[in-house]
């Protein structure tokens, strides 16, 4: 048996301020970095060790990741970070007050847009400043993986290469992994490792800061998962 | 001509309370990372940026590298945490107060275990608390790598293989590269780039927190170098 953690960033700026972030590179709060030490502490009460970290490449999970290593004294772990592990891209929606745009398009197209796995927020252009190709730390991506928009199955799209060809063999080769990521694209990985239908997917929400634990078999088919607490 | 960028960790614990460190893991102190902060925001102001950072398995390092690069809006480069950038292992002197150790040993022969590259401070033994084959970051160690004492040309010798292997294909892959590790794994490195003779790296003392600029020619040789202030 082996044991997988996956984290949610500690609450962001925008998480407080209530506005869709996506790709944005947002700060956590104060009670942002509480929650990240708390993690922290937990695994720590709970005896986890790691010996490798993944993360996005968005200060909000790194620094969570940063935070919780530091409170387990393993900061000298290596850490991998990636895009693939990014939230989900919200497109034109990025920014934007949550109660505003259910005021403006209806509560129930934002709830589709934030929950169920095949809409879309609507695109942005490439023109738009909130734009990825804009950005120095994606420059070596292709057009193609340049999002406009995101649905979820998009998000787990891009999610999977790197769990099959990074985390994975990590697992395999023993390692106890820590994966600090974003409600999304944790909620795209928790379809795929437990073969959730989208109807199932639609109900999930990850909660920020609280480390999710997966017991695994030889094959990596989950026995348990557990919120450690 | 390309830019490489040495920085020294801001002061630790053991710096402020004059004892000797080598790998014992010792956290900074406020102005540790204050001077972190401050190396961060004169690189900014100097209109650096970096395409990879590499580092020591050492907090002090470690810790100073992330203010920095947070300082630079940066955090999402990739980090690379060597063993090999680690301080000089101090062997059995780590631990001690340097004033202390002075009355008892002399001021010369203290100062020669400080400075002169070929002395060798009192070694520990494998049995010793203090003897990193303990310690979970260095089990991938062979038992030759894993030191009792070091003189600064054996710290040079175990830093080499990485400067080589790692940091140089950065540089000529056109690269942007930071590199935060320690007061004598950096006197080896400059000795290395230099080209200084033992007499001349016996008087070289890097400063905490303070970017060392190195221009390179594309044969990796120096042009110039000098600190940011």
């Amino acid at each position: 048996m082996q044991k997988l953690v996956l984290l949610r960033h500690g609450q962001s700026i925008w998480n407080q301020q209530n506005r869709f972030t996506g790709w944005t590179d947002v700060d956590l709060t104060a009670e942002g970095m509480r929650q990240a030490g708390q993690a922290g502490q937990l695994l720590r009460q709970h005896g986890y060790s790691f010996d490798i970290g993944f993360t996005s490449v968005l200060k909000r999970a790194i620094k969570t990741l940063d935070i919780t290593l530091e409170e387990l004294d393993l900061l000298w772990i290596p850490v991998q970070k990636s895009w693939r592990l990014n939230e989900r891209f919200y497109g034109a929606l990025q920014g934007l007050n949550k109660t505003e745009t259910s005021e403006k398009y209806g509560a129930e197209q934002v709830q589709q847009w934030r929950r169920a796995p095949q809409a879309h927020p609507p695109a942005l252009t490439r023109a738009d400043p909130r734009f990825p190709g804009h950005d120095a730390r994606y420059q070596h991506l292709t057009a193609r993986e340049l999002p406009l928009t995101e649905n979820l199955s998009e998000t787990l799209a891009r999610v999977l290469p790197f769990w099959t060809e990074q985390i994975i063999p990590a697992i395999r080769g023993h390692q106890k992994v820590l994966v600090c990521a974003h409600g999304n694209s944790l909620r795209a990985l928790v379809q795929y490792i437990d073969h959730l239908t989208d109807a199932e997917v639609t109900g999930l929400d990850i909660p920020c800061g609280v480390p999710l634990v997966y017991e695994l078999d030889d094959d990596l088919n989950r026995l348990r998962h557990y919120y450690l607490e």
